[in-house]
């Protein structure tokens, strides 16, 4: 099992519960630091966090360098290459799993950065407690406040690291931990945190149970050739149809990141606001008709 | 066809688009204003507004006095005597339809109210365009954002009274609109209160579908004399489940409004991770127990 570790309070405090932990468990634990290469001086502190965890009685601990890229904006792409860096530590330790110190603060913070794109509730689902191929990534501190992490290392003697882009206003999370969600507290009262962590966890079992259901609709509104009905899809409910038209359209090759609400509101519009209206363009050269009787999605 | 005017920018820029509209349409149109007594000179602000409405060409219209009791806080007591009175004032004047002039801002506070709550999807949905009775109430104004309402009044000289209560930091709402959203919004960006207003919208289709779904799934687990089954129960999707449990708890007799996630949790405990616990008690005297392998919900 291999805990992340930047360095900072929360990851920290996971790493020394693991550390404490795994020899109980008869698990053998190590620890990965990612350099990200974007600050002056970050490939010393990677050694530093490596010494920390060898310090903890982890074993293996690597700290790895990754080049970041840019797409999706700074925080994207720095994600992108810290994934791809834990994945292949993983892989090269043969690790059954990968533990991340993301706390209910964290969570909070992510459902509400989904809130703003206001595409729906599985964006409103945060982070799963485990992700990844095969379940990989595991996140045991989702429920616990950062309070809590901080105050472990604090009765350990545990020194941490203040990342300074966790303060820093041109990122978004950032702007959104220290002004966005205090006052989203200061007016709503202290549960807040709590309340978005909660909405987290019903909205992805809500999310689930949806995507099941239009998976199972999806085949019952098409023809013997496989062409979507509008007489069925008619018949679903919105909420349902919107689904199986949003997954037609990926399946047509429309990007998932590109396909917002909107667009799918305006096919569903074939469907229930009929006129005659001509094709709908959607992201990835994907054309939306109708036929007849027929909802035809492909690409060109 | 009444219009509810406050005669805040919202509901006034609302009374004369409806005084336009209405002859045009053959609509007889009229208006009624509540006056909740909180302030001094609220009646003679009431028939202020009166006066207003009348040089716009309603007809009916009527100011309404209410005393506001004190169940569910200031703003809910209000509210509850606002409809109330508004409720009898469409009975009276057999007024098919009941405007409201809430906009799209006051949809994305509504979300984070609900939000807040941490009671998952529905209360994330905000106001429904049609809602009430026999769909009376009507929201025209919930895809328009405040500041045009506001323009519209501007351009057309019609004198407007802001709430003071709505400046009061006393109240939630009032401080959400002040310093939530604000910062909220320095944080993710202008586009915060139109992806609000349209989570409402997605939430609201989500979770009907939802609903509709655990209508139809809790009359497939209920044994020959209607008992729920322990085995059909847990072959429910998680999200499906819960609400087939909050439904039956409802229908034992606990008020909805006090039936929180974590109520429901601990009785899915009973079917997901049963261990042999003992009785659990949900408010309104109601106990859910699981005997053999069905699970019996029922007062006392």
């Amino acid at each position: 099992m291999l805990v992340a570790c930047s360095g900072g309070a929360d990851s920290v405090a996971l790493a020394s519960a693991l550390a404490f932990e795994a020899p109980r468990l008869g698990v053998r634990a190590g620890g990965v630091t990612v350099d990200h290469g974007l600050q002056a001086g970050s490939d010393a502190r990677a050694a530093e966090v490596v010494l920390r965890l060898r310090e903890l009685g982890l074993d293996p601990v690597e700290s790895v360098a990754v080049r970041v890229g840019r797409e999706g904006g700074p925080e994207a792409a720095a994600r992108d290459a810290r994934y791809a860096a834990l994945d292949a530590a993983a892989e090269r330790h043969g690790a059954a799993a990968v533990l991340l110190g993301h706390t209910r603060d964290d969570q909070a913070e992510t459902v509400l950065l989904g809130l703003a794109r206001g595409s729906g509730i599985r964006s409103l689902s945060g982070m799963a407690a485990v992700s990844g191929a095969g379940g990989r990534y595991r996140r045991p501190f989702l429920q616990l406040d950062r309070q809590t992490a901080r105050k472990a290392c604090m009765v350990q003697s545990l020194s941490v690291w203040d990342d300074p882009h966790n303060a820093d206003p041109a990122y978004t999370r950032s702007r959104l931990r220290h002004e966005g969600l205090p006052a989203l507290e200061k007016a709503l009262g202290k549960g807040v945190v709590e309340a978005l962590a909660r909405t987290a966890q019903l909205s992805r079992d809500d999310a689930d149970a949806l995507d099941a259901w239009a998976g199972r609709a999806a085949a019952g509104v098409r023809d013997a050739d496989g062409r979507l009905e509008c007489a069925g899809l008619h018949a679903l409910p919105p909420a349902v149809r919107r689904r199986v038209l949003r997954r037609a359209a990926i399946e047509a090759g429309a990007p998932a990141g590109s396909l917002f609400a909107r667009h799918i509101e305006e096919v569903d519009r074939l469907i229930t606001g009929w006129r005659g209206q001509g094709a709908i363009n959607l992201p990835g050269k994907v054309v939306a008709r109708r036929q007849g009787g027929r909802l035809v999605i492909r690409q060109g």
